[in-house]
């Protein structure tokens, strides 16, 4: 009989295990984050207007995650001459879901915004897993008595909602708030095009309130570097990626797809740029909804994106 | 050249045309219900508690509806020897959905209450495409100040939960609800089985508070008449079908299947029963859930089945 | 109670609703057109060559449509500071399908071209949605006896066969059948690429006719303005976009896929040279196949494009 | 190294190997048809009125029918103690597809009934992979000249319309077109149930004709035996299975899905009884439309079915 | 600001947190099993004969699971009057995946045949989630030194073959490798029919090595105490069951689906009478293959029979 | 009644008619191979370390070609002005496929490297359908005994990972497994990028080896001419394509994708120069796995590739 594998470790082959983030420790303590980043899922739904199931987004991100966990003692990049996330110093915990409450929309932000404390209490870099963009708000609400932060969002839409039939706390309305903290500083909002749900007094109050906006095309003109003088040096920032973002020809499985978008290295380029630039202290990839991925394109496309994104945050720190 | 055919009238094929519940005449002025029958979409979905997603109900079941459309001057039934909906005498409006406001229950809720009201109030038989099973508080809520119902429920769950973490109008506590009216006599609660979100206290209160319980198997040990004979006669007939009291083989589109439910005629059987037993003043039809749907088949059943329904309720009303 | 939305207007979410084109006003009513804009649907697909179903075109894109149909007084394009489609004075009607003959193509067609012509006579802008290419045949029919037109084509195949099996009116004959009528003055055929139906023959006898014949790679060295430049000034288009044209990274849903075609803003920024440089008469979309397009990455980007070229065409036209 | 395989054989899973009927030897030339039993594609479907697709039937069907080649010397039926199809006598040959001509029905039906005809001058079983159900007709043609036949019919839908806007060779006219042939000496038409394109005159035509009516209720009724008693003993029966004459449970993938129909023994029971009872002296199999058929049951279901019909056949021919 | 759930517990809904079994707590180390229930993953299927995917079926059914774990207090079942798995007493634990190392088939046994060692010298049940069919061999492997067991399968197929081409470890060979264990003193082997991989002489060998074999429609004349009649009384059951027993109704999601298959019920209450008949002492669910399961029902129906089968076995163990 | 197409040949759109490669003729007859081109699909998928289902790539592509084979005396490119595999000198055969032994890598590796000796004994080109690509590694076997080869790989992984765990002939090893031949002169190893299954030292092996690795940065850096020049000129080239070098957008349907690669004409431009740089002897194309691409894509893109691949190969090989 063909010896079994324990004897000198396992395989680990990714389809093979649980499916935390990344397969990194689940640690369902609150009160014991001891780890560098700690990753959170809010499966919140109830802020769309159009598509639903962006509350099965954490799920399908942390499967995805799993192709890109194979464990060879880090994740070697070629072309930077890297190993990203080395096993031996990196400490990520995925610390599982916050609480939602089916009907309860403040009360659902309410724990959402609990968890981002308790990682933050901890000293560890919240990454949130959405859900909507409404999840932002509460992410963005955890950092108050912190020291300033400028929010960086990658998203097809400016979401600068005031209120609209009572609704302040939709998936329209995230950058909006984050603007009216004392404690943001000032926002780049990077991909916004074409048809939206913001109105032109929007783009106006937005401008007003310290916002640079700029489309897919404004970005391709600057360039990467271009786009990066534009954002405050030296700062710390906040990342809120909406996967609507990206091309729908990559990102398809999301509620409110806007074709014209942003391409893979465009915003790996970006991030890179942004974790030499300044601190990256939050980051929240919100929208992702599986019911419209078939192909797992979206999930993939997520994962990628925050492995990468962590281990240069990580490397950059530092 | 070959003639066209508005000459002759079309033929009107069913996957010509726009997607109105069974391509009935499209009402938007809730002022002008001038019908017998008046169709009404509830997509609401903050209510469930797994996947989500019932907000496409109304519009996966309009499309659907349009195969049974072809206006062959009405729906001949050869095993009943009728011709149900005949062309010349039956009216039916589609006057589209309540207004639904992302993050608020409640006045999403009132919308719906709106509706059916209106719908009464010009005379109407409402028939309501949820949404998830929430939407039948404010439909149930809308009959306060007629005279009493029973309410007849087609579901796999009890949907029978008081309060819950303060939730007391999500798709597990309808029933509850409606049991708390002073104008709802009694309930029918017909395929409720297995594993469920209700725990043994539900079933005790709902039999305390006038529910007759029956399992699928229970159901099938009775038979038709059997089951028939314990709702009472003559009564106004409330009638609820959540779609996943049908079995997953047909209704896989739903947010919380569960296996061993009913079969198409099973329940045809019985609503035909209660047709010709008393009179039914309102119906909804909820849980329809598209993304899980890529056949069509659960949109298909929901939309044969009511257009039968109808046609049996306006039949035997004479 | 919270009160109802319905005091103060609709929230009018994208998901809520009967699925006419942007939500525009249905008008059934062929002798009662009131618009600036008519859209009809031309759900005929017996003429595809591989993959059917085209059929459920002018559904999936009107259901599409509804995410860009916010209602909040029009849409406002930030890059170009444009509002487009303001509410106050944009008429649109959605004046559902023409009628379908299964099994008989000369009868479908000559029901499309019907309808076209009574929005010609209504003063209206056609556009259609198909359905296959050749329901582009009764469209160009129906402006016999119109001013003469220059037809720009978006697609990836030539479809300029003359006759094979005695096919005439199949999707690979339309341009012929254009390019023979007294009153098209000529052709630009763009996006054409790679293996297609049509051989060696078919291009000459197109350039014979006057047909000026662009790849996707001769358009990207050529670049907007060049194309443009090819395309005769002042004139009057009729824009037939087969939805393959696009790259199938953006449009898998369709009947004959073809790698290397078109992205989003190449078209658009076409297109709206296009409503500068001319007028545009009338317009057709094409083989958007639903079933093929399980993420609606297709439909979306087929509604997408129309409500923003029907909103350029409206706003240059002045 | 390992040894290859060729040394002792193939051992031909299911999943290797060109896609022919139950991997049978492909015979592209008609004139030499040289089996018992010959397989033709008929992939038709300008004859539906719903959904589309019925074209890719065939591959789907010779694709799933590969799981049911395991080449182990034959089916072996361990209920019935029989190995059909045994290796060393069976004579099946895959002759392809029927030329289908796009936007011309007359002409394709021509090519499938020549295809038939063929078959029939060669002396084996024909065996027709549809297709929509209008390619019955060409197939019921190509029995002219013969002796009588009696045709039984698997179906949810009557088919037996006469005319409609001209239409006479859709997919709901075959019955009619069948009854009126000299050579049909009578229908048995089973699973027939609720809405459907038929009016009741279709009924009323179709029992003066020479139609045996039954629905899947009545079949149920009258059990297996029953309903054979109806057919008449001894006769040359000619074998058209709609699949939606199963139920949506097991057959999704079709165009015109009809709730409540068979399953898949009480079919397999009613052929078996069938091939004791008299001869069956052809079999078309019509409407797997596999774009609805996510899971490949409805192609599973309709090669398991042929492969069994096809056994029993050949068996009881002795 | 609303309070957050943290003070009075968790909601937990089904849609939240990381997808062990049921939600059950994740112990990693096998050398700290402490529990009544320990569950396995075994996503191996490099056995298969047809469609692959079945490497996914533990985390497919890991997912599915979290449906039926509300967690209130335990699983209330109003039909038996008992609530299986309360909360207090039950424990379960999910110790994730066995390594398995692809192109390697004997060590990917190994490692499978490890873990379940573990589980039994912890004293624990073995559930093992599957996986192909082959996964069954090294679980058997693992009761080597047990008192003896009586297999009891669940199954369209025999998976009797001894070798063929060599392969004596494919899903095609399970029950001839336990049959041929001194410590299996017999098979039950419940659900065989129609066509399948094993020819005649592999039911004889059945037979003759101790198998009772029995069709859908055998069980079904016979009753399920008839069917538990025949097997043997008070014996330790070793319970196998491949999804493909059921019908593809209710499990299409398979590599090797076969029409004719059990419903829900019928196993629930086969399954419920061995738990009351003897001792169950080990459990695997095989071939559910997510890739072919859109819907989910697939995986959904072996969470909700794995649920209420450990539900019972425990609570008919006292 | 109008006349058949078989008077006049067949019309022989592309969904008519058995799926072989291109519809081009059949040989299962390997010693009788007599063609410029062989096609053999290699059906092996468990080398495969996340997503399996590479087994169905050959019939899917198989199915996809027949899109490419419209039959009218060649492929016309009117960029190139050039009729490619003009029907009366090109010589295709399609050979079926390798036989596969579930369970066992080195019995179908060696089958299928018998099968592609096979065709190199013949003369012919050969062109292998995977598969994972551990397929590679028997196709690159067969070339033992023939003059030296440059192996051009097109990928997203360097795929030259030793042995780890014991696995040598997995999916992560054929550059490795390629680079030990003695006559294999080099690797041209092109798109490679991002996280990988490879660590550093696979770099450093690779390179000291004799690779060139580009990512797709460097590619698009270089140009296709760039790129071209640091291949060997002259030489005899065995091109190797990996589906995951592609972008996810057009290729989604693969077993481990990564965002950020090829689109179609950047490959297309690079094999055209390739053919006319030196001599392609044999050409692989791996990784197709169907059950993740819903739309097709990714089967079109593979067969679109070949079709023009092959057509260039044949042309200016002269």
């Amino acid at each position: 009989m063909a010896g079994h594998g324990y004897e000198s470790g396992r395989l680990n082959l990714p389809f093979v295990g649980i499916c935390t983030f990344g397969k990194a420790p689940f640690q369902p303590n609150w009160d014991a984050i001891d780890a560098d980043v700690a990753v959170l899922g809010a499966p919140f739904d109830f802020g769309t207007q159009w598509r639903a199931g962006a509350r099965m987004g954490p799920r399908a991100i942390r499967e995805a995650s799993t192709l890109f966990s194979f464990g060879h003692g880090g994740a070697y990049d070629f072309e930077d001459d890297i190993t990203y996330l080395p096993a031996e110093t990196t400490r990520i915990l995925d610390i599982g879901d916050a609480d939602i409450v089916h009907t309860d929309t403040l009360k659902s932000h309410a724990n959402i915004e609990f968890g981002v404390r308790k990682i933050l209490e901890a000293g560890a870099l919240p990454v949130v897993l959405g859900g909507d963009h409404s999840v932002n708000i509460p992410c963005i609400n955890a950092f108050a008595g912190q020291d300033p932060i400028h929010v960086v969002q990658i998203d097809a839409h400016l979401d600068f909602v005031d209120e609209r039939h009572g609704v302040r706390y939709g998936h329209g309305n995230p950058m909006r708030r984050a603007a009216e903290k004392p404690y943001v500083t000032g926002l780049s909002q990077i991909g916004i095009r074409n048809v939206s749900s913001t109105a032109k007094e929007g783009y106006e109050a937005a401008r007003a309130m310290g916002s640079d906006i700029q489309s897919v095309r404004h970005f391709r003109k600057l360039g990467v570097d271009g786009m990066l003088a534009r954002i405050p040096e030296g700062a710390r920032y906040y990342l809120t990626i909406d996967i609507d973002g990206f091309d729908p020809s990559i990102a398809p499985g999301t509620g409110t797809p806007s074709h014209g978008g942003f391409y893979y290295y465009e915003i790996l380029e970006l991030i890179d740029g942004l974790a030499k630039r300044g601190t990256i202290v939050g980051i929240d990839l919100v929208e992702v909804a599986p019911d419209y991925d078939p192909t797992g394109s979206t999930s993939v496309l997520a994962a990628q994106l925050l492995m990468n994104t962590i281990g240069r945050v990580l490397y950059h720190r530092g």
